[in-house]
């Protein structure tokens, strides 16, 4: 019926730290990596997560601890307190358990955990009652990333059976995790219920669900290279925080979402509901080229078009427009948008200067031009997109406007200004075309 | 609980061909197809397909002319007996249905099938229970195709209960499958046990199933896209019998192993099995340019190497080395693997020639040349695949050899002949480097 382990663990050849539990599962892993004196050589160690609160706890550490002296194994135990931010406990006890192992982590060493072929069987259907496409039932990698950290599950393949098998040959002894024996969460309900039932019309229930999920994982890799490569195309057409809206619409609709899920991801956005992806290709992407539209989610981030170009706005409170300042230029001045004002290439100015945010209406000499232009007409021919004008600072002598931002300077003002670290050794000469003039 | 189905059936602005089982769903399609004028007036028919050799068969098709009676809608009642060769009896009656709306369909008409949500939510775990990556486990589409012919699912997204909804709404009569009251059947398993016990804890696991399938069609699609694209590009640098190795190998395994899939499928040939997917890559495509290494399944067809190309080759036996043949070229030659030889400009030879195969150690003058060559030079360099040499017809005028296929042709011998259907004007002059000579 069951299947034993082969009998050589696999050595990765980096240091491994393995997720101990004191459970059937991670006590196969852990019996099975040490019997290979390869892995033993390159450093083999056990982490034990301390679920402070619950009961038995104390129990499992001591087990653990013993089994580890008896293997001659290096554990070390970490408490985690569970807090539930309403994700469910299971969630939220699995947040835990990573955070340890990241805290615990040495460079280079990877981390490996006992999920089986059952497991991810369970994986499969959670993704699926969740509606999920194949990158959400690929469930779990053989080989994956915990941060910057090799995550190594080598059991992946193997059913529960042949885990017991391993554990009866040798006579291990393990502890049970009493939340297996309660239908209190979903993966258990899928354990003792579900599976059962479909193993008895479907034996192979378990390898056939874990192989669709293999398969989906390989349709999702090849997936989201295709996205990246696309998505690196419209970048580079575009720039980091915006995407021409022309390609984009040459894209099929589910190409697009899967794009634009990735270019959130990457710019560390909240991921946008599947129903604004509709919203964002029928009120936004087809709006006319002349309108301004944008969607909004998750407290304040935005998806606005301008242009040709459809940008990513993190939240942004606006500015209190009648905020000013005045700056002698000697020390760096804080703008209302966070960054900072520098002068640099001079001590300060001869008189402290008047620093306010746009109100409408402001002129200014441009460089070699006799008359005052209109700061509107200049920031629209500079494609400053409307939402960031309101940000810009502007430096007064007077009624005499002298720069804005790091953008214009006025005729006859040249210190050079630092602005968020970006060095402009001199403000730009007159970029506006004399026609507005 | 139930949400009623939208009032009015969309229109899809072509006739309609019904598949009409008498039970409760495809009542309901029937019904609500029927009360929009506009789809009756683009014309609306019903099929009643007759498994003549079940109990209670005739009573159905009965009940369904009559419904069909009441509602002035045109029944055609097709009866088909299901054969059973082994892929069970479901998929049996299935593969019986299909033909059955093949042969009746008229062009231009679509096919309305009355699956539904729950039908849907079935298939994705049948797929699932068979290890299906995204392809299956995308189950049904709205939209598809029989053959030539559309299919339409308008149903696909309503939960069955919404049809019960409809159905006592307008105080419906339908006849139940007693099949769906039995466990025998995979599906009804489902339906009857697992998908009940799934709806205790994910009270949505339908419409999330079914969510899941979309999505899972939806990454299929664009796979799919991308596969076609990549081999329209490997197939323009090759050709439509051969894929260049180079080109296969610098795709990722997974990709390779779609593409080929696309391929095989595009040839008419039967499916990889999944181990020979990875066989091919070790020993074949890896394989040393100078080897010829292949693959056989499926009752005799092979995917085998040859130089820089991996070429598909059908069934073929052995050619009998010993055939020849006597022409006199009035009339077409059969040849041994099928095809015909013809004589084209001319009414026959002057007197009656020998036919054969290669036995090895053949020379013929080329035009032009002094001295004979061996054929099997002349054949390296003309990169005929080795497989195809013994098939080639040799045309002999006593010890001399004339022609060669429709590949070569000797010093003084220019009748046009037609291989195949492949008219030749002329054979060609020698196309063989004189280095061999």
């Amino acid at each position: 019926m069951s299947t034993a382990l082969p009998p050589a663990a696999p050595a990765p050849g980096a240091p491994l730290l393995v997720g101990f539990s004191g459970g059937l599962d991670s006590t196969v892993l852990l019996h099975w990596l040490a019997s290979n004196p390869a892995i033993r050589a390159t450093g083999l160690r056990a982490l034990h997560v301390h679920h402070g609160l619950q009961a038995g706890a104390d129990v499992w550490a001591a087990h653990c601890q013993q089994v580890c002296d008896a293997w001659d194994i290096g554990l070390q135990t970490v408490r985690v307190q569970v807090h539930n931010h309403g994700q469910g406990p299971e969630a939220a006890a699995r947040q835990a358990r990573r955070q340890a192992f990241a805290k615990t982590l040495q460079p280079g060493q990877w981390l490996a955990l006992a999920h089986h072929q059952d497991d991810q069987a369970e994986t499969f259907l959670l993704r699926a009652l969740r509606g999920s496409g194949s990158d959400g039932l690929a469930a779990m990698q053989v080989f994956s990333q915990l941060g910057p950290h090799r995550l190594w599950r080598p059991l992946l393949d193997q059913p529960r059976s042949a885990l017991h098998a391993y554990a009866r040959q040798h006579e291990l002894r393990w502890v049970d995790d009493p939340s297996n024996d309660s239908s209190a969460f979903d993966r258990n309900f899928l354990r003792q219920q579900v599976l059962p039932l479909l193993q008895q019309r479907w034996p192979q229930a378990a390898a056939a669900l874990a192989l669709s999920a293999q398969r989906s994982g390989q349709d999702s890799a090849l997936l989201l290279q295709r996205d990246q490569q696309l998505l690196d195309q419209l970048v580079a057409a575009g720039s980091a925080d915006h995407l021409p809206v022309t390609a984009l619409l040459t894209l099929e609709q589910t190409q697009r979402a899967r794009l634009l899920r990735r270019w959130l991801q990457q710019r560390h956005a909240p991921p946008l509901p599947g129903h604004l992806h509709q919203a964002l290709d029928a009120q936004v992407l087809s709006a006319g080229r002349d309108r301004q539209a944008s969607i909004g989610w998750s407290a304040g981030w935005q998806l606005r078009r301008w242009r040709d170009a459809l940008y990513l706005l993190p939240p942004l409170p606006s500015p209190a427009a009648d905020w000013q300042a005045l700056w002698d230029g000697h020390q760096p001045l804080p703008l209302p948008d966070g960054s900072h004002w520098r002068l640099q290439g001079a001590a300060g100015f001869s008189r402290p200067l008047r620093v306010s945010l746009r109100r409408g209406g402001e002129r200014l000499r441009l460089p070699g031009r006799e008359h005052h232009t209109a700061l509107k007409d200049c920031l629209q021919q500079l494609s400053v997109p409307p939402w960031q004008r309101p940000w810009l600072p502007l430096l007064w002598d007077g009624d005499e406007l002298l720069a804005v931002g790091t953008l214009l300077r006025a005729q006859g003002f040249a210190p050079p200004l630092v602005v968020n670290g970006a060095t402009l050794q001199q403000l730009p000469d007159a970029p506006v075309a004399s026609s507005t003039d």
